[in-house]
């Protein structure tokens, strides 16, 4: 294995790595904020890193953006007003705008610069962004959510990196208590949670820091995830509500494609394993 | 990222590869079958690799081997009598011996190498190797199959490595018909069927050749097992009788822990992804 020709993020504290073969690098530049870089790879289509951890590729990138958006859509009673906070790629952007219901889907990326990239190297993830109900902005969200009006929002997507860099912010019970006062009555949140196998302090964390900022029910998803660290990707939801109530016919309904998504999937997904209950009493 | 330091199994076809940082090489022999290493991982404890790929580790292992053996054996209405065809490293035989109701256990590797090393280096897998419902013998375990009398056995879990090498017949039609031929009334296999992302059309021809061969049931599985090309693994169920009934009250009820496995995962590895049910028209 030669290095020069992959790709290979490490990650720290599993001690495990997981590489691409890469056909060449497309760009690589310093954006204001992070080191982003694009490589065509032999399978995987596009891959874009940034500061050195994989971030999205044109082969697998529905699982995610799929799991980070249908299933909180499905769990909330009629989601109008969406907020996805990170998501430069657009691609949960483009899973959210399939649903009829929703209004207006405002993604809140502080780089400008992953978008635009993501239009070069990943346009199938970009073919939503002139929907009409699209709002892209390119400011800080943790900001954007302190100063919102209560009743702002009805769903806020975290579709954040990892919790080191410009994203720790977005990990903190505080951020969690801005995201509850301005969403609505069944308001929820969904944020990407890492791997059950490797980051399970982290989800602790998490869960503890939604619970304290107000939230009454708190959902952890599974899906594989190739190209995450372990393979085993996680998201959970907080919702303001008593009881996250799935409209499975609506689902079952769905008048629009998925890749992974369908409502036995949805189902799937809560599935807790035996080691995750125990953990966390469930 | 030093080479030396690293055990690294690259993925052919698939041009992924998937690394763990090693302390050491503990064994390493070219049995009458394979070449077999053992090494110390940094985290993932000992890891045993045969032919280049990895095949177990002691931090992993148990999405693995919970999940080739209590979906089935919670599938089958009253499973005695199991055979294990591979599983030299005993770990699904110590999951198969939880089950109370089995009374013979049969483990079939025609490697006897794999199973002396698993004693050693991973002895917690094989805890329950001096039962006494536990019979391990080091033969052919397709020829075994095919001289079997007719009504030999309620279950037939097929824990082989790829289809390659020593494997290979494992995953032919004419296999799965012995399989059929010596299994009872509502008899099943149960084979890994790997992963869904990477090997779809091996897991086509696979559950060709299982229905060509009679069975009346399939039903893949899904479940994460991050040593493994991809991160997501499979296998596949394939029934003799008309549906998979799963005892949910007896695996809610069960008095033998678990780490991954319980009801609700079980019935989440059921869970078909849109692009799998579209490819086997489900």
């Amino acid at each position: 294995m030669n290095p020069s020709e992959w790709f290979t993020e490490q990650v720290p504290g599993a001690e495990s790595a997981f590489s691409l073969k890469i056909k060449q690098k497309l760009h690589e530049e310093q954006s204001e904020f992070q080191y982003l870089e694009i490589y065509e790879t032999e399978t995987f289509g596009n891959l874009m890193v940034i500061d050195g951890c994989t971030m999205v590729s044109t082969r697998d990138n529905f699982f995610y953006h799929e799991m980070m958006s249908h299933p909180a859509l499905y769990s909330h009673p009629d989601p109008k007003r969406v907020w996805i906070i990170g998501g430069g790629d657009c691609g949960t952007l483009k899973e959210v705008l399939k649903h009829q219901s929703v209004e207006q889907a405002l993604q809140i990326d502080i780089d400008e610069r992953v978008t635009r990239l993501a239009e070069i190297y990943f346009p199938e993830l970009c073919e939503s962004n002139n929907d009409p109900r699209a709002d892209l902005r390119f400011i800080d969200g943790i900001k954007w959510v302190k100063d919102a009006a209560p009743d702002s929002v009805d769903i806020i997507i975290v579709d954040s990196t990892d919790p080191i860099g410009p994203a720790e912010g977005l990990f903190s019970e505080a951020f969690y208590r801005d995201c509850y006062n301005c969403l609505s009555e069944n308001g929820m949140v969904v944020q990407q949670s890492e791997s059950a196998l490797y980051h399970m302090k982290l989800i602790g964390e998490m869960r503890n820091a939604m619970s304290q900022a107000g939230f009454k029910t708190l959902q952890t998803l599974f899906f594989p995830q190739c190209l995450y660290p372990s393979g085993w990707w996680s998201a959970t939801i907080a919702s303001k509500a008593d009881l996250l109530k799935f409209r499975e016919q609506d689902c079952a309904d769905k008048s629009f494609d998925t890749v992974y998504y369908n409502a036995d999937i949805h189902k799937a997904a809560m599935a807790q394993p035996e080691f995750f209950k125990k953990t966390f009493s469930l």
